[in-house]
């Protein structure tokens, strides 16, 4: 897989390039990663890339010409483009999923007040990664990254990636390690047992423990076995929720 | 304001320092930036941070004594400490507007499986920054601070911050910039009137049309004014939209 980010910032890129994950993605080519500068297409003698809003206001405006002709130059036939802006469909673990899958990902990444609306005639998709505004989308085609590379075969192992949250719309359960004894708090006991069957159990259930109380959202459209049927309707009782 | 990092790879950060905005709100002292990397706590001679999970599974787990010991000598009275977490509260806007007025957040960053369940007891918030799964906290974290540094005063003009997506619960109106008549497609006319009034109108329509498009789940908990829900019915009306 190969993504592209037009950016007018691509040192910002650095950092995230030495996630040692992304790192060992990158020289094991799982996948490749570039940034190009859209400022090296503005045909402008200043090369600005950006002027005020038509109608007026406050901030500056990302023209089309720079963008659009930087994106005719990386575009391929199997790319995919997709503008960060908070009006795009919400990002979250399924699109991260279908973005996986693309052979080629565009993330076009604005700064200052906004992209011209007419860029949109040339891109396939408006991404937001969250009801928030960052100051640039370069922070969001890092999240889209990050999530989309990890995703790749043999980037991370495979049974970590199928136990995250939100695979199958539940939190995680939660977590211990050693010391058994920390400052005062122990490790549940069934988790000491070595019983696997009592703590798949007892993982599961707080899985559905910790969705419900947090992120009930998260179990309106899912589907259920009907062990965790049982088990919903205990902690439903145990909690006094109908 | 100060914003510090807990994190195993503060180099992750580099890029982050590179945003114009952020590196001018540091420069002028409008913000206190630190990363401290939590593995020079560890006691461990190996300075090992994570172990395998308490019974069994994939992955590693960070263990409580490096971060709970980093904390203690980080934290002051006033600080807020945020673990950043797939489970945590949903962060937004809001979120940030409440963050921005703190006067020191720690963010703390994991990796690998995830966190001992029991530093939940040094921490004052779990955040999340979407259902996603990440690699990290690292980019969670440049997410929230950018958020929260561009709302420090001084760091962008009001105006700007004002108009955002999601401040008062609208996604923002198309913006357009010179020419006028770019590949065949045309600024809206009204934009070119100079009306200040109908321009004014027409945006604030288009923020309605376009946030119950896109996002009609914003607009459940929003007063509306009355100039507002008059053009909301046109806009439903002529959508043929109950």
């Amino acid at each position: 897989m190969k993504i592209t980010i037009l950016t007018l910032f691509p040192s910002m890129f650095e950092g995230f390039l030495k996630n040692s994950i992304i790192a060992r993605a990158v020289a094991n080519e799982k996948i490749e990663f570039e940034c190009v500068d859209f400022r090296e297409y503005a045909t402008d003698k200043f090369h600005r890339v950006d002027d005020t809003p038509c109608g007026g206001g406050a901030g500056m405006v990302l023209q089309c010409q720079p963008i659009v002709d930087c994106l005719k130059d990386v575009r391929m036939p199997n790319s995919k483009v997709v503008m960060l802006t908070p009006s795009g469909r919400v990002f979250n673990q399924k699109v991260a999923r279908e973005y996986a899958k693309d052979e080629h990902l565009i993330l076009l990444c604005g700064h200052y007040e906004g992209f011209d609306h007419r860029i949109l005639n040339y891109v396939d998709e408006e991404l937001s990664i969250g009801d928030f505004v960052l100051t640039g989308g370069e922070i969001a085609a890092m999240v889209v990254s990050d999530a989309v590379i990890r995703l790749q075969e043999g980037v991370i192992r495979t049974e970590s990636s199928n136990d995250d949250s939100f695979e199958n719309d539940l939190l995680e359960y939660p977590q211990y390690t050693r010391p058994i004894v920390y400052d005062g708090h122990e490790v549940p006991s069934v988790l000491l047992s070595g019983h696997h069957e009592n703590i798949r159990k007892w993982r599961l259930e707080k899985s559905l423990e910790t969705t419900l109380e947090k992120r009930p959202d998260l179990l309106q459209n899912r589907q259920f076995t009907k062990e965790e049927l049982k088990m919903l309707q205990n902690i439903k009782k145990n909690k006094g929720i109908k």
